[in-house]
């Protein structure tokens, strides 16, 4: 019985974490978890409305998409600091998949922006029930830091028509540049000069603010508090200029009357061939948005001495994204600068994220009127000094100098991203790094192995001259797994090795760094094991691993094997070689 | 000058490989390879014409197919003894994707099959000349086990209409095998009966021929060639008896009258649109071609201890498949059956191809009224007994006994292949022995490693009680390279054993089994590092291979280490190590 009541709280627990920190949950929590919601939230309402517009969906979008979702990770997360809600990249790959399917502003580009959000949701949570979050590994670094920077180079040229006050837009850069300087013609000056104001209020405020209020004597936490509200502080400004000089009349665009209040909740409707033909997109979407939050979790649990369950951060993340849809929001994921913001202000629990959605509920019923006045062009202004930091040529130039391959994966999907749009540079990354890996281990390293005279000691007969060799015998090390990929290549490499030397009795295979042996492999050192021997040449092995072994030892590979299995090089060498 | 006549001589070796064995050619050479000819072409004749109709084309295109790709093959190719032309595995892949395209019978199919060839034949080519072999081993033995057994049972299946003398075809084994019931009644008796006939036959000489004419005393040589004259002898008496019997008027369908003499040599007209199209099919079918073609000049090669160039025979089967279009042909690849006769017959240089291919060139003038009384449902029977070697379980129970995985992907690939036909079978088969791949290194084997007291061994603590251990220093020992698809879980296991252990000062990560670091695993080792150093914790590496030291000297990740890097773990513990 008590043995039942273990296992079903083990599982209440991996359903729902917050089982097991709300009973420790106490006034300092509380505290410290209201501070910190008041900072994410006021870093929170800005990014939702530039997000949204991102997204190509109305602003007040936005905040729909922050506060169910941020709400239900407080229930299903496993990070205490995560801030769920929307992000750059997220919502530029939303923008992006859905105007292939409708003209943003129609009624279906809204359906398709929901359905989007919920297949991901279902999606991540179907990963994470099944712990499939090893999936999430298949995108290489470089292809990620690529895939980024490309995404960061669009949001910024996507951004441009709103500084400017033109319209035009496009899939990929080039489409979207080619749109913008056909419409340079009708730039808007009020619009552009408010524009360009608040990006050097922003930029100013990154740069000298936190400095300059210390140097006024104010503390370090005070400092750092009011330079996070400089994004919010440039919105109201900009808001109140727009609306007390009417700048609106000199064709400056505001975000307009929206509808107040509350989403309605409600679920997309979505047929299955809609599904199966979004399906792609939203995977792409979903293992973008879990690599990015995962890795921003990852790195603040460890500072906090925590730990993340990625597969309880699928489950978060997707029933975040869940939630998201049935409010009528876009895909969602965590955020770095908010979940940064969300450690340093000192949240204590999930809590905070549950209390930073009734901070944006609060600003969504009372809001409204001041939001109608909100000028688009400073929203682009908050996105493009965001997106700065997202350029990585750092990452490129440290590829480049440690492994030539991992830079070009991320040059090719850098360039593909831009030329053909997110999904196929994306794809084309990640195909690449997996060519990539399976070329870098399907031509092994190998080595033909001399004794070191008088020690039990082998070595690479192209590196050391002086190493003893026997002309009966071979001994070749491989520095690899063997598996399909270089399956062929060791019976090439063997094959040649046997062609070059006459009256060769004895070859042993050195395993001490084989770690695994697949059934391709297996079936060519059967095949190699067969034409040695009817060449008449022994066929050895020797320090193969424990559980390499073991598998071996399920099979007739080693009845059949024409030489001997060696505990050691050396014990083969003593054996074989002949005075 | 000499070295430049050097390099130009093995240039032209490279590009040319009869320049090598040209020059040294006999009388020996000359009788040994006209005997192997005479002995291919008799087997070569009616395989040709079978696997035309497979492949859904006239039957004597088969016998185009087979002598300028023969002839061609001799000239670039560097097996002595592989055997170019129509093959069964690649005619019902040509059948399957130029039935997408186009009815059989119609001119269009015609013209998509050459363009098949042509394409084929140009990747092949170019991909010889890129030196991209590594790319056919991209397919695991499991995968292209599944993939053969499938499409001989679709073969197989696919003979079905000829043999009952009814007319029904299909993309995948259901549809055929629909069809074929559909067809049912109409089955025509003196055809099965024929058909049956033949069978029997070919089973019966298969099986005891070769015994009952060495009983009658005959040379074992001579008793296995007239045993591989079976089939051709079962061709002659079937048309014989046919033409003898008025078959025809009984509804025995035969060949009939076809184009006498030589196909005239074109080339298709194909344009870029379609080339794309029909790019990914024509990629797979080289890729089989390829990988089947190496399988058989390799293991042959071996037994004559003589070596054959991977990316040659690239070269070799794609100007084969380019003189297969030039003369109107289909796809074609080495064989496997007449390949092991060549080299029985004692072929001694390529040279027995050209001769064989002349043998057809007299087949094709002299036969052509004989052809017309050819019976289908004979040469059905041919491939049926042909295929049946082909239907593989042996691997398939050997796979389950040693990997699992590797037997899933074997029967995903058979299924997949019979369900939603070849193309879509090999393309899931290669993904899944990827992503099996990816799956089995992501999660690498991990050993906290304990001192066996007195030695300068080290052992997993879990396996080894009596081990030493530390509790200020953690010694790991991961057994695998550090990739991308495992960075994550690097990180992670790290993180955990951190957390496990209070007062933690020192974690040694003992990388004996890391062949490669990637740049992702390069990331997530400074991220360790960082981690470990905020935790107060240094981060050793000890026995860091050579090749991978030197990549981490370009880096400045050692400058940053927190920790040393020390030559063995037992130098790490003797200086961690606190008595």
């Amino acid at each position: 019985m008590a043995s039942t009541a273990t296992a079903r709280r083990r599982v209440l627990k991996r359903l729902l974490p917050i089982t097991e920190w709300l009973p420790g949950y106490n006034v300092r929590s509380l505290s410290d978890d209201a501070l910190a919601a008041v900072i994410v939230t006021l870093m929170l309402i800005p990014q939702a409305l530039a997000y949204a517009l991102l997204a190509g969906v109305p602003a007040v979008v936005g905040l729909y998409a922050s506060m169910l979702p941020l709400a239900l990770y407080t229930f299903f997360g496993s990070s205490t600091t995560l801030s769920v809600g929307p992000m750059a990249v997220v919502s530029l790959m939303t923008a992006s998949i859905a105007s292939r399917w409708a003209a943003q502003g129609s009624g279906e580009y809204m359906v398709v922006v929901v359905a989007l959000a919920a297949l991901s949701g279902a999606m991540l949570l179907v990963m994470g029930l099944c712990r499939l979050g090893f999936f999430a590994n298949f995108l290489s670094h470089p292809v990620i830091a690529g895939f980024i920077s490309a995404s960061a180079l669009m949001i910024g040229v996507s951004q441009l028509p709103h500084l400017l006050g033109v319209s035009s837009s496009g899939d990929t850069l080039f489409a979207m540049l080619a749109a913008l300087f056909k419409a340079l013609p009708e730039t808007n000056g009020t619009t552009l000069a408010l524009g360009l104001v608040c990006i050097v209020m922003l930029l100013a405020a990154r740069r000298w603010l936190e400095a300059a209020l210390t140097a006024l004597k104010l503390s370090a936490g005070m400092a750092r508090f009011l330079t996070r509200l400089a994004p919010i502080v440039t919105v109201a400004l900009a808001t109140w200029a727009t609306w007390g000089f009417g700048l609106e009349s000199r064709g400056v665009e505001v975000l307009g009357t929206v509808a107040s209040g509350l989403p309605s909740l409600s679920w997309p409707d979505l047929s299955f061939d809609q599904a199966k033909s979004l399906g792609g997109s939203a995977l792409l979407i979903s293992i973008i948005g879990f690599v990015e939050a995962m890795s921003v979790a990852q790195a603040l649990a460890t500072k906090r001495r925590e730990r993340i369950d990625p597969d309880q951060e699928l489950v978060g993340l997707g029933v975040a994204n869940l939630g998201s849809a049935a409010s009528g929001g876009f895909p969602v994921t965590g955020s770095l600068s908010r979940s940064v913001v969300n450690h340093e202000a000192g949240a204590a629990t999930p809590a905070s994220g549950l209390m930073a959605a009734v901070g944006v509920l609060i600003a969504i019923v009372t809001l409204t009127p001041v939001i109608a006045h909100l000028p688009t062009t400073v929203l682009s202004a908050i996105i493009i000094v965001s997106i700065l930091s997202l350029l990585d040529v750092h990452t490129f130039v440290r590829s480049w100098r440690y492994y030539r391959g991992d830079a070009m994966a991320m040059l090719v999907t850098f360039v593909v991203t831009l030329w053909q749009g997110v999904e196929t540079g994306l794809v084309t990354g990640a195909a690449l790094s997996l060519m990539l890996y399976l070329y870098r281990t399907s031509r092994p390293h190998c080595a033909v192995l001399g004794r070191v005279p008088g020690t039990e000691h082998f070595r690479n007969i192209d590196r050391f001259e002086a190493v003893e060799t026997d002309q009966n015998v071979i001994i070749v090390r491989i520095d690899e797994s063997l598996y399909f990929a270089n399956a062929r290549f060791l019976e090439e490499k063997i094959d040649s090795l046997c062609a070059q030397v006459k009256n060769l009795k004895h070859l042993v295979l050195a395993c001490q760094a084989i770690n695994m042996i697949d059934a391709s492999a297996l079936d060519s050192l059967e095949e190699i094991n067969q034409r040695l021997k009817e060449s008449g040449i022994a066929f050895h092995l020797a320090e193969v691993k424990g559980p390499v072994m073991d598998r071996l030892k399920e099979t007739t590979f080693l009845d059949n094997l024409g030489g001997g299995v060696h505990l050691s090089v050396y014990s083969a060498w003593e054996e074989l070689h002949q005075g």
